[in-house]
């Protein structure tokens, strides 16, 4: 809910009130780096940014929705949660001029009253908002020297973003080139408003964590806590959203990466005694929250939990006490590495030397993915693999990270070593001598069907120290007591009388 | 959840179990059809139908995607909710092969196991399941006489199906215009099998919505009772999905149809003196319910609401009563005008006679929409204006109905007629004298603000009498009622302590 008089946005006095002027903020950002360019020679003066907003989305041909979410680079410079605008910034006032459609007297009948042009000006806080319709005739008179537009791929789905387009637009002198990637390194490092936003978020999901692990009980199918997370975000913290497909796997499904999927929907029974990996985040105003909890499903680690829970945990540990400005990612990557394969070799799972482990990626063995990703308005956000930062690692066990970057203050990204038992990738392993010299067969085969734990934070890189934006239970202690104290309520679901299929 | 050995599809003990057999009865229907085609001299035998499953859906250009749901028409013939498929079935023989994606070995670290097309042959009850890369190979063998793909325009969403595609599909003869057609036409007239999975999500919605109507209090944020609705749909029914944007109007806000959209999402506070109107409808594998509940947020009907809630549900009571096989369905839409303008004149707020009002179209200053629509996988299903059925009519008050057919047995369709007030349409009515005379001004101004009621059913045609899907209470008594009992518990809410903002 956007306050008119007051220019923030909530969703009700018990949510965050987000500032207008975050975007204020962020075109600020955008406008003096441009301007850099202009003094560099690099962009002719007079230009001006044109970027088109997100369209809703229907289901195949039918007109069911889903319910629309803006596009992040339209959302971060101008904070307009609706359909079909388009934004301008003329770069050498840093002048913003948004266009919103022009709606028939009849949509007030379906979708409500029509807000004019001038109200949305008080509402989003620039300077004019006319019709989409006279874009044509409005920038033909604003006369750019150049239109940028935005078009880049992104480093995680090869996806092209939509470049802005209007009929007439072929009239203007067009730069398509730059702009992806400028905003895209803007976007790696948070304003302390942006900040504050992603706090709110991790911090519901923080909560709807906790209302998980009390909740939980042996017997109730996965989709049941997604359920119970869906609805304390949505109901508690206001988040209609959430930043991607939730991840809940109990079991063996925890050794699935990205389970939840539609070919693997969070559908199975959670039993006494399984490991619960439940990856889940709420999405606030656009921004994204992604943690993960790994704790028993029945409240009470055993030992063989413990010893893998604790070896990811100190690799989590050891990562935010060592990440920050001017440290490179993937060296963070090796050393979560480092520590869990000491962990696991201490535990009796594996035998030799750590660093000729390494050197033989059983740390990709257990861990088959990247350490963490930048997060922002995108769980996974852009600016992993731009044109000035090191390529992809080739290296095995290295080229699955979203990013090889050095870091810098104000980045934010996630901190989510894990440690997983994956038959196939188990047998690969035990089939390569390379590999299989420093795997303790015996005690390995015991892990079959474990499932996986991973420990996930969103953390923003500070000079003076990391600020950890979630707060979950995260010691064996911490999160034993919490599911006790869960325990103390009584929790009826539909099926808890009935049989149970052992089926997975 | 499928179970490989039994052939049914379910998300647990506690929710319906589908027969797979639900397809097969389809295409059974389907080739039935293309037969008496071949026989009518309008079809080649040899033919061969060919679908193309749905594709997920990226957020733009991101990695995120919407959780996936198949394409309606590909679910209705094969019951794959996965996506990248393709289908296709001999009109002679009947016999289908399920086509599916080619994963590569790594794909089961990231997704799950790798299920082989043998082990998907059992799930789905079809003679064959290739890959999709072979698709060429295998139809170059089975040399159809015709390829039948599936184009036409939906005519709710004016949005054109997606047509099957491969590499080398010129080298057949190829035929889209006949099957959506008949799909489209088949689909309207639902089996046995498909009305249970109906009703199943019906009655999932209907014990969602009597949860809502029990633990709604004032003060709550309309949103807060969509996440109730959602949790109970998901946890308690085992449906991830709903069938469309839930709309949760309080007060004025239920005076607008398609409230629930971004640009209005269910953001209120919902006050005491507040009449609700809550659009809201669980699917279940993909097939959609679409129930309407109208009460007050307080749990007591003040006299006015009553007064209109009482001419809405004895419009909907008149319908369901006299829609039946052969019955014309805007004969329906003027009977619930006449039925709810006959009370609202008993009531004081209309004068004159009530034919008469019909033909000043004073239904649509009320109810400016249609009486109801087809409804099965889709939640506004294919079928209304099919080439042969009656156009689209072109009277005002009649023109936004979403058919005009004769009713069949087994059609399955929402009744749900509805009294709003809406200022442009009010204040439209009282500037044009031909509609004015029938208002009672002094009374009027009153229901200002009021809202809107709208009673919606999800109901059976059937020879024997209609089947009426959801349960929910409808009479002020059995509302009353059950919001008492639901007054009996104490909900806290997180800003129930705190100050409510009046604005809207
Ligand atoms: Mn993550
Ligand atoms: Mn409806």
């Amino acid at each position: 809910r956007y306050s008119d008089g007051a220019t923030y946005f909530d969703m009700g006095e018990h949510t965050l009130r987000v500032p207008m002027s975050l975007h204020a903020e962020n075109r600020a950002r955008l406008v003096a780096r441009l301007k850099e360019m202009i003094g560099e020679g690099k962009l002719n003066a007079g230009s001006a940014v044109l970027l088109q907003g997100g369209s809703d989305v229907q289901r195949d041909a039918t007109d069911c929705t889903w319910v629309f979410r803006q596009e992040s680079f339209f959302h971060w410079v101008f904070g307009v949660l609706e359909p079909d605008w388009f934004g301008v910034i003329k770069v050498d006032s840093g002048k913003t001029t948004l266009f919103c459609p022009k709606l028939p007297q009849d949509f007030a009948v379906v979708m409500g009253r029509i807000i004019p042009p001038e109200d949305f000006k008080t509402r989003y806080q620039v300077e004019s908002v006319c019709y989409v319709d006279d874009m044509p005739e409005v920038l033909g008179k604003m006369k750019p020297t150049t239109l940028l537009t935005l078009k880049g791929v992104n480093s995680d789905s090869g996806l092209t973003t939509r470049e802005a387009h209007f009929d007439g637009i072929d009239k203007f002198s067009v730069n398509n080139s730059i702009l992806h990637t400028e905003m895209s390194e803007l976007r790696v490092t948070k304003s302390a408003a942006e900040i504050e936003v992603m706090r709110y978020a991790a911090m519901v999901s923080s909560e709807a964590h906790c209302a998980v692990m009390k909740h939980i009980r042996p017997g109730m199918y996965e989709y049941q806590l997604e359920s119970v997370f869906q609805h304390h975000s949505y109901y508690q913290g206001g988040c209609r959203h959430q930043a991607y497909t939730n991840i809940c796997g109990g079991g063996v499904s925890g050794a699935v990466l990205h389970y939840g999927h539609a070919g693997a929907p969070n559908d199975c029974i959670i039993r006494d005694g399984d490991m619960c990996l439940f990856d889940m985040g709420a999405e606030y105003y656009c921004y994204a929250s992604d943690v993960t909890c790994s704790f028993p499903a029945n409240g009470k680690f055993s030992a063989d939990q413990k010893m893998i829970y604790n070896a990811v945990l100190a690799a989590n540990r050891a990562v935010f006490d060592s990440a920050k400005p001017g440290v490179k990612w993937d060296d963070m990557h090796e050393l979560s590495y480092r520590v869990m394969l000491k962990k696991l070799k201490e535990g009796g799972l594996l035998t030799g030397d750590v660093e000729e482990m390494i050197k033989a990626d059983i740390g990709g063995v257990f861990q088959p993915h990247g350490l963490g990703h930048l997060i922002g308005m995108d769980a996974h956000d852009p600016g992993g693999y731009l044109p000035s930062c090191p390529p992809r690692p080739t290296k095995d066990g290295f080229n699955k990270l979203r990013m090889a970057r050095v870091l810098k203050h104000n980045m934010v990204l996630t901190i989510e070593p894990g440690c997983y038992f994956i038959d196939v990738l188990l047998d690969r392993a035990l089939a390569d001598p390379k590999k299989s010299k420093f795997i303790v067969k015996e005690e390995l085969e015991r892990f079959r069907g474990f499932g996986g734990v991973r420990i996930e934070d969103d953390v923003v890189i500070r000079e003076e120290g990391n600020d950890l934006l979630n707060k979950v239970p995260r010691t064996v202690e911490e999160i034993e007591t919490l599911m006790a104290e869960g325990r103390q309520e009584i929790v009826s679901f539909p099926h808890a009388e009935g049989k149970h299929s052992s089926q997975r």
